[in-house]
């Protein structure tokens, strides 16, 4: 049967105090909008209607995309008034739709499947939660107070019995509806209230006058409804989020030396026995073959990892996109080694500390160890780069590529000026500085004579 | 009126097991007495006066300021004998007199203030709190057990009825009394008990007998009235506290990835959509322009931050002290850089991975991407200083300046040896080793000419 | 009286979806079963028998030594099967026997040595646990139900009555036993179950019906119980560890910043007044002396580090075995350092940031404070090692020595390619490459003449 979602995201969010539009706030490097979007893929809904409002551009530039439609609302007077706007883009009368809440971030598609199966195009279900102190919330009044009885109406807390306040379950703002009778009943929505607002939730007795049942399904747990109002709200859900995330690593396997201080903002694929130390951040797309190891503090963005592969700590890899940095297996990187994008490094490979390596591949077995520079680079087998080597790759104006053939020897401090070419089993002096090619096997050097300075006094230390 | 404040300070604090006395313990950078000395700030006494004991002139000399007397006590026999020390400091009889803890650090002015002012030199007013479990609490016993009820005893928790016991409310150690009162019922104090101490407490039953009312006011939360006896209780208050400041700023606005990895010993002073992630540390007067986003793990002490500069991961500024360290707006600083005292870094300046910048100032659009230190130097607008590149500021005896100009280019692994100026414009070869000045425009190179050198043959591995 | 231990470690462990048998997943830095054999040291069994099975090679090569034997359980049948494999190399039946899990990491010597005790190899005692939420547990029935009643029978939860249910001291899996009569007791143990194994709580009632008392002992606590049969219930384990450990450090008074943010992997001993901050990580055997302060974020390894010495932020130290780094006494460390095996630093040496050192000794008050790289060397008091300055420690096959005399300056990116010396009291000039010996009190210097050259223009950006 058809689909239709709708989701609101027109509202301020002023308690977040930012320029942002709410529903662009991030969640594990992800808008609140773009995970309730990202969760609907899985629905198949023949339309995704976003409703949006205040800054409708950049929350529509945010996540426009194939199979997302905007409406706006504007103003913002009001749920039933948001659904009013998304009639509209629902030709249809046939069919559910899904209405859903753009800073809601964390419901699962099996929550909103539960809700659109329980609908059939034929009831109208809420999405309900049961809570130890549901203060604030609509309560749900069921028929005869039974736990599966139809709902009878949604009480606002303000306007409560003692009776009703004592009722647990409550109104969490997502609802499925037959696509025609939601089209039917919020042209009929009155505002006449304080506010000068039209509720979505006014529906509900029309459905029971109308003798549609309305039925109340309860979420799994409170973290898959909890809205987004405050950065308080928002770190409270990140954390929630991260810990779940931690704990489907854990279950699958990956062991977490702490799963309160990890995170991901992206995806973590990991192969068996993955071990990761306190305090790692991931992010994009990452993945770790068997065997690897992360050590304490990295920070690994859209990068791949090949199997028994040590990532000591204090590492940090950006490889910009997914891909975009790559290590093969069996090798050694870190502590304090930083790899950015074009990195593409071998089987074997050692990056010891205080090493950048950008846009350079490494073949199986080299290594740069210390303090080193390589930048536009195609590093042969087996080469052993020098502490305190670096590549020239810049020349103010242009980018240009050093090419070090296998098994050839850099020493210690040495520049490379690009565009230049070392020979396979070259070798290069300590402290030269390569302008010119060195061929295969050859031994460069390019630096000044010792000599002692005669008569040398130190300077003295001034007043 | 006339208000007076005591900090009793003289406790040793044995469980600390330190040999520093215990209100010098810091928490989140600041003594605990230090704490509770700044909250009195707003108070507006005539005086504050420190009772000190052990390490009497180490406390003093910690917390020496305008406003500020100690009187001693010693030996230390009791809360009582505390306030009987501090009587000579307090020569007027009108007005009130509060009494507050050393090593308790963390109760807020409003709560002194609710204690002065509910005193008004007239009523004795202690500091109650109501706790779950308050075990070892002296109970406060209210006329006709009201919540109300003037207090009519403070009984020690070994000392009390199981009726008694079943008291919640607690005695905090904080009090407000009239002056002139105070001092005549500590005069008043015996020491006939085990202990052979003087309690402060037994004051109560004085101002019972004379019909001066005893109130009861209760501390909004138990963190306020925490003392600090262990490193234990001292870790507790440490993230009780940590957790407050970090929960006022996301109320603020600012976007913290973890509020459970934050910390703030100062002062952090935030724009709008400031953004924070995960293992931050700040420390002293460190100020974030808006749209300032800071990664994972830096630590940053005395700076300032201009408007939407990002700090990545695994950055270190101290600027030593407030202003110490600046840098402009629009800027890139790490991961893994280092930032200096005097580091004063224009609009758009990149600082990349493994540099050091020291006293020197980079203009607008400078930048140091990798590998390099920048001691004593100033750095001209959009100067590239390559990988590797030094200044060698200090010649073993006096630090020297270098002094680069707008748009020059140094290469990779330069040493620029002060003092030295390079000319606008102009251009240094890699490996360059430069002493004397270059000219505006001009390429200058300084390094050995590149040989090969014949017949060599790689040394062969002892065995 | 004879001790027998006897630890079952034959369980696969396919919840830990892991390649490594399950007792050997380490928590803390050692495996499940080391910590448990490492509990038994104390308790001076006559022997140890370790029940292998699942990983049985790798098992018994992780944890062979003195006073450890093996017997194998394949296949498993149960834990009363366990046992039984074990009965031969039980030849005394004399004595007591104790029954451990080698999944059960975190239990107790002082817990341990109280069911020996109560056993003397006379009663049946059995380990049990109490708990506000006993699901999936076996019960334990009490005559009388008094608390102190002798046991008898354990019930699982799945045959439990309400009643039964409703007991809350639950069946921890380890016990104690008199020798002999647990050798008849598991010979007589039948499979007549669903499962087809032999369960070894079936002795309970062959205990009860012999006249034989049995008792149960409650542990002080759940953690001492918990197994691992989940990376979840190992990273739950592995906090529980971790934060009792923090805790015993701070009541011996040192300053933990976080107590949840702080991990030790080994052991660590602090003198008084050591501050540790948040995140770090201590590994192997380390040795703080009195007033050492250590910065966020350090990771260190097997390092001793003298009194009143600072390891400031991010700094990595790792002597690979105990003892294999040392720092002396009013040194400074960091940030970013890096201190590898071999790493000898007199008192008041100074590492700075981006600074590595390898199998080298510095004497006192010697300096590397930016950008270098020490390995094989030995560096004089008061030396000052230069910015981006580089022993050249290795020719592509043998590594060599590098050897500074007191009060050498060494400048800024100069290279030292070993084996090589400079005498006491020399100068190197920056950018120098040193391959001779350098005679006392000289300056050298090593480098090419500065020119201007003529006519050059800058590149141009390609498009």
């Amino acid at each position: 049967m058809a689909l239709n979602i709708v989701i609101m995201a027109a509202g301020k969010g002023t308690r977040m105090k930012s320029a942002l539009p709410k529903v662009l706030h991030k969640l594990a490097g992800r808008s609140l909008l773009r995970h309730v979007l990202d969760m609907t893929q899985g629905l198949q809904a023949q339309r995704n209607v976003v409703i949006t409002g205040h800054g409708a551009e950049a929350v529509e530039a945010a996540v426009a995309g194939p199979g997302v439609q905007f409406v706006r609302q504007m103003p913002q007077l009001g749920t039933g008034h948001a659904i009013q706007q998304a009639v509209p883009a629902l030709p249809e009368d046939e069919g559910t739709t899904l209405i859903l809440n753009g800073d809601v971030p964390l419901i699962k598609q099996a929550t909103a499947q539960a809700l659109v199966q329980a609908c059939d195009g034929k009831a109208l279900v809420l999405l309900t939660i049961h809570l130890s102190d549901p203060t604030g919330y609509g309560r749900i009044v069921r028929q005869g107070g039974q736990a599966d009885g139809n709902v009878l109406a949604i009480v606002e807390h303000k306007d409560a019995s003692a009776e009703q306040r004592a009722i647990r379950e409550g109104y969490t703002g997502m609802m499925a509806a037959p696509t025609g009778a939601l089209k039917r009943w919020v042209s009929q929505l009155k505002n006449e209230n304080a506010q000068g607002e039209y509720y979505l939730t006014d529906i509900v007795a029309m459905a029971v006058a109308e003798g549609v049942p309305v039925l109340g399904i309860a979420a799994p747990n409170e973290t898959e409804v909890l809205g987004v109002n405050s950065p308080v709200q928002l770190a409270d859900l990140e954390r929630r989020f991260q810990l779940e995330q931690a704990e489907t690593l854990l279950e699958a396997g990956v062991r977490l030396a702490d799963p309160r201080r990890f995170d991901v903002r992206g995806t973590l694929s990991c192969g068996q026995d993955v071990e990761i130390d306190v305090n790692c951040v991931f992010e994009g797309t990452v993945v770790l073959g068997d065997n690897v190891r992360i050590g304490a503090n990295c920070v690994i963005r859209n990068a791949s990892i090949g199997a028994g592969t040590r990532i000591h700590e204090f590492t940090h890899i950006d490889g910009e996109k997914a891909g975009g940095a790559q290590v093969g297996a069996g090798a050694l990187i870190g502590p304090f080694a930083r790899l950015r994008p074009g990195a593409d490094l071998g089987d074997e490979v050692h990056i010891g500390n205080f090493v950048e390596v950008k846009n350079s591949s490494l073949a199986k077995g080299a290594k740069a160890n210390h303090l080193a520079y390589l930048g536009d680079a195609t590093v042969g087998e087996r080469v052993n780069y020098g502490a305190g080597s670096i590549t020239a790759n810049y020349d103010g104006a242009n980018k240009h590529r050093t090419v070090i053939g296998a098994d050839v020897h850099v020493g210690s401090n040495c520049v490379l000026i690009a565009p230049v070419e070392i020979g396979a089993g070259a070798t290069i002096g300590g402290g030269s500085t390569i302008t010119k090619p060195v061929a295969a096997g050859e031994l460069s050097v390019a630096r000044g004579k010792q000599v002692a300075i005669a008569g040398w006094s130190r300077p003295l230390k001034k007043r």
